[in-house]
């Protein structure tokens, strides 16, 4: 079937329930960023593979919409679907919910499934239909699992433990620090959907998720009491043996009678209604709710120290991949058999050659030319090109190790032969990513009062990039997490804090010819000599190891003490990277890295 | 009657009306950030005269919250009036809100007037009490004006038409574009409380209200009729015949009245939460309510091509009327008879000097010395201290013209005596305003995403301002308006426009020694090198002209582009004013532009 097919069926089943538009998110129950194949209905209906988009089918028009990072794939992919895009946050385009304001009619409904939409997302459609006579209804079950023959299941997986030598505190004592949190905030339970906040309170790690080492589980910690609910199937004595006395194991189908029986009993239950899923909300009517920000996100962004030892340690053993990978381009591209598929499998080989390996933590992004203006571009043998000597190559990836997550951007020049505008960019690109990397700030800003300093050089000359500057980033978990980020836009409640991870990822992007983004992963840190007892200054320590191309840098731009810091940086990666090489490795870092 | 003999009075009074708290805001029923002195209740029961800070009395403790700007203000005045400071946003020290909520007992309850409180205001408070069970009480009338024997009385003073050769725009024009605004969200009438955007849209100025020119009145906006509640002893012929039919005139008094009608009649009115008081929203009840920002702002934040060119030339004459100043403060302090009462009242004369001249804009901050790090310095007689040739005099002040509205800071070295501390506080505080006056960024950005831009320099060595970066400025109306803000605080949802007027003025404070700050306006324009037909950047254009003083400037702290910005900028100001001075004052001035 395909998407124009898949459309017309589920438009009978809209038909059938009277509605005049079916809501399809790209979320599932947990509200995942990669979400397990068997959820991945916003996908198999539209054909858009990108990792945020939601599509609206109307009676007669249908919409993804998505944002600016996946604009040209979702191009792409929504040819002859029959799906338009509608490019978010651009001039003129209307918001999905100001699209179904305008075109649906007073008495008319939008339908959506409630165990996949956030109770915050249903109050934001209300709101923006409020006066418009336009209904909106919770739909039982999923009209696309309806028509979706060959849904696949759901994983049967094992979990493991993470010992304490990873995660570095035990969940006896995760939960006394979450359970002070709840007696301050006079909850009696605690509703937890998330699933890396499940995985990180309970350390374990799982293999429901692509990328993501989590497991499909829900969780509800009580003042006495903490229940995992999951498939019992993917529960070993092991496992058992690790959860003690602190954790109580149930069926994934018994969460929803606990939700009614707290709602009966009249608890006052702890809810995130950002991710919360509205299904979950209705089983709880009768309990009074506290309704705020999961208190685990903040927690678990707070790494302790033998997080931030084995973070440090995955990213020498990820810099050692690619210092020899960034050698292996340089040699074999001139050779005419490198393509973008076989350099992502030729740099996870090699990743794949260092202790704790446990996978990639993201799809690569593999992205030759043209390729590397698509920001989150995912190759797959249709779009599949060799590289050849001349012109940008962009790689942006990740992997997951037993302690700890990477995620790395490069740039890199094929040939010698980038063009004036090319390093002009590259250079502009790099100025934003150090203006980032030594800022100095105070105590409780949040990552927005930097994000511009990442901007700079390029708005100068009338350029921006269309997306965050850093996210968050877990310890041997999800490679994009919260509560923090470096964004105008986002996390704006939440100040970076010491042991916090972060990206720093400006990039600038030509659609059509090349792509540029430099990437490394930054620890928060207090700033010793800038703080005292009365005042406390932070800045941001980069863990990533890994040299940033000297041929597409234009001398002139930098300033001398952005010319210290690339050298002072380069030196650090060559004497950290530099003795675990071969000899032939060893001689071509030597070169990659010597000052400017 | 002192402040300790004043709240007791009140707490008799609480005691009758049942209440364990009272709450006595700066506000007055328009929100006016400098209020009538027949409204002044906070100050008069506090002593405290700052323009910002909420007082709450309780049954054995009080309290005045205040923010960064007045602390040192706040702890003198409030000396001995058993009032305790709250030091807002400093950690450890609760909000108002959640004070209330932690020391009243369930059952117990707070009283405020509803006149003077605006909903999003109860609205805060009541979230913060949510699960206390202390009750939150509008009382008729206000406890203060009860015990407050000599209150003053209201202005009588009439209202002006101002004409179109300054305003730009006429009533009916102004008129027809709200009304488009109204007809697109479906309100059948806006309420209007904020004197400023009363004497925008009416193109009126009032003296009701020192350094605001404002009159106090309200306003209802409905489709096909405009309505200005106002004494109407104010209201003269000639500006009923500026009114026209545009306008109808109606008591002050009548508002209530209108009000209630319109909520009989169950209209659509538009409403401005943040800003409408609740004793207003109480007489629409029956009404179906818009809660929205008065789009008012918005549209008077815009300045007009006629006002533009007003605002830039009334800096001009400001300009001329501070080399003045600065070249008389150069040869006077050494003489031994200037003090800060008598250095403001002399600025405030060559002010005089120019056309167009309507007072100042706000209270002259003249501060010597330590008194330079009280952020809002109000010098009197009682704390004025005579300025020697010696350390650094901040003077911060601004005048009202018919054809714009000035506001400057300027730090001086008296007697070239600065340390090597303060050369370097000021060059960072400069770095800061160069840094922003020098941004591009993209179209609909907010000022918060330039507000870092005026402190790298200082945090880079560990050092903040306790203040927002930069306010909106009226076209001869107030010196501080919204929506927009240079801040990260503060106009978050409202983008910087070209036509915006904004303050630019970073600033360094060391208590009990002294203070440096920099202030410039700027005009937001569009970059018409960055901008093309698919893109849009904007800059920023510093209308301000005087000299920033150079005895200050660490130069080995400057980049070379900020060097050759300053020097532009001398030299713009010496080739605009110089001809305007006496051969003397011109001479000085050379001196004081000349290149770096």
């Amino acid at each position: 079937m395909n998407s124009s097919k898949k459309v017309a069926a589920l438009r009978g089943l809209m038909k059938t329930a009277g509605i005049a538009a079916y809501y399809i998110p790209s979320s599932d129950p947990h509200q995942s960023e990669y979400v397990p194949a068997c959820w991945e209905r916003r996908q198999w209906i539209s054909g858009f593979t990108g990792s945020a988009g939601d599509v609206l089918i109307g009676r007669k028009k249908a919409g993804l919409w998505t944002d600016g990072r996946y604009f040209l794939q979702a191009e792409t992919q929504l040819k002859d679907s029959g799906i338009e895009l509608f490019r978010s946050g651009e001039p003129g385009v209307p918001t999905l919910d100001a699209f179904v304001a305008k075109t649906l009619q007073a008495g008319e409904s939008i339908g959506f499934d409630p165990a996949v939409v956030p109770r915050q997302r249903v109050m934001a459609l209300t709101r923006a239909l409020e006066g418009t006579g336009v209904n909106i209804k919770a739909l039982p079950g999923n009209l696309v699992d309806a028509i979706w023959n060959e849904r696949p299941s759901a994983s049967g997986e094992v979990i493991k433990a993470l010992p304490v030598k990873f995660a570095g505190e035990n969940v006896g004592a995760k939960l006394k620090r979450l359970r002070k949190r709840l007696s301050e905030a006079s909850a009696d339970a605690l509703i937890v959907s998330t699933l890396d906040s499940i995985a990180w309170l309970f350390n374990i790690r799982g293999q429901d998720v692509s990328y993501n080492p989590v497991a499909i589980a829900y969780a509800i910690v009580e003042r006495k009491r903490a229940t995992l609910f999951v498939d019992q199937e993917k529960v070993t004595p092991a496992l058992r043996k690790h959860f003690g006395t602190h954790v109580t194991v149930a069926a994934y189908e018994d969460f929803e009678p606990a939700l009614k029986q707290l709602g009966s009993k009249g608890s006052r239950v702890w809810v995130d209604p950002a991710t919360l899923n509205s299904w979950a909300l209705e089983c709880l009517e009768g309990s009074g709710l506290v309704e705020a920000a999961n208190p685990i996100e903040v927690m678990k962004a707070r790494k302790n120290a033998v997080e931030l030892e084995g973070i440090r340690n995955a990213h020498e053993r990820d810099g050692i991949a690619m210092a020899k990978f960034l050698h292996w381009l340089d040699e074999e591209v001139g050779r005419g058999a490198v393509t973008e598929i076989s350099a992502a499998t030729q740099l996870e080989q090699f990743r794949a050659e260092g202790d704790h390996f446990r996978g990639l933590s993201f799809p690569t992004i593999s992205g030759y030319a043209h390729h590397g203006a698509i920001i989150h571009y995912s190759v797959d043998e249709a779009s599949n090109i060799a590289l050849r000597p001349k012109g940008l190559y962009l790689v942006d990836s990740g992997a997951q190790y037993l302690d700890g997550t990477t995620d790395i951007t490069r740039t890199i020049s094929l040939g010698d032969r980038a063009t004036k505008e090319q390093r002009d960019r590259f250079t502009r690109v790099l100025k934003g990513h150090i203006g980032l990397a030594t800022a100095k700030f105070p105590a409780g800003s949040t990552g927005a009062r930097l994000d511009s300093f990442a901007r700079r050089a390029l708005w100068d000359v009338g350029l921006d990039y269309g997306h965050g500057t850093g996210h968050g980033v877990g310890a041997y978990l999800n490679v994009h997490e919260g509560p923090q980020s470096i964004s105008h836009a986002r996390g704006l409640g939440f100040p970076l804090e010491v042991g916090n991870i972060q990206s720093n990822e400006p990039g600038y992007y030509e659609p059509g010819k090349f792509g540029i983004r430099i990437e490394n992963l930054v620890e928060v840190v207090r700033d010793e000599k800038l703080s005292s007892e009365t005042r406390e200054f932070l800045r941001l320590h980069t863990l990533t190891l890994a040299p940033i191309d000297k041929r597409l840098i234009e001398l002139s731009l930098l300033s001398p003490s952005e010319r210290a810091w690339l050298d002072a940086y380069h030196q650090r990666v060559r004497k950290t990277i530099g003795p675990h090489l071969s000899a032939k490795v060893r001689t071509w870092l030597r070169a990659a890295t010597s000052p400017l």
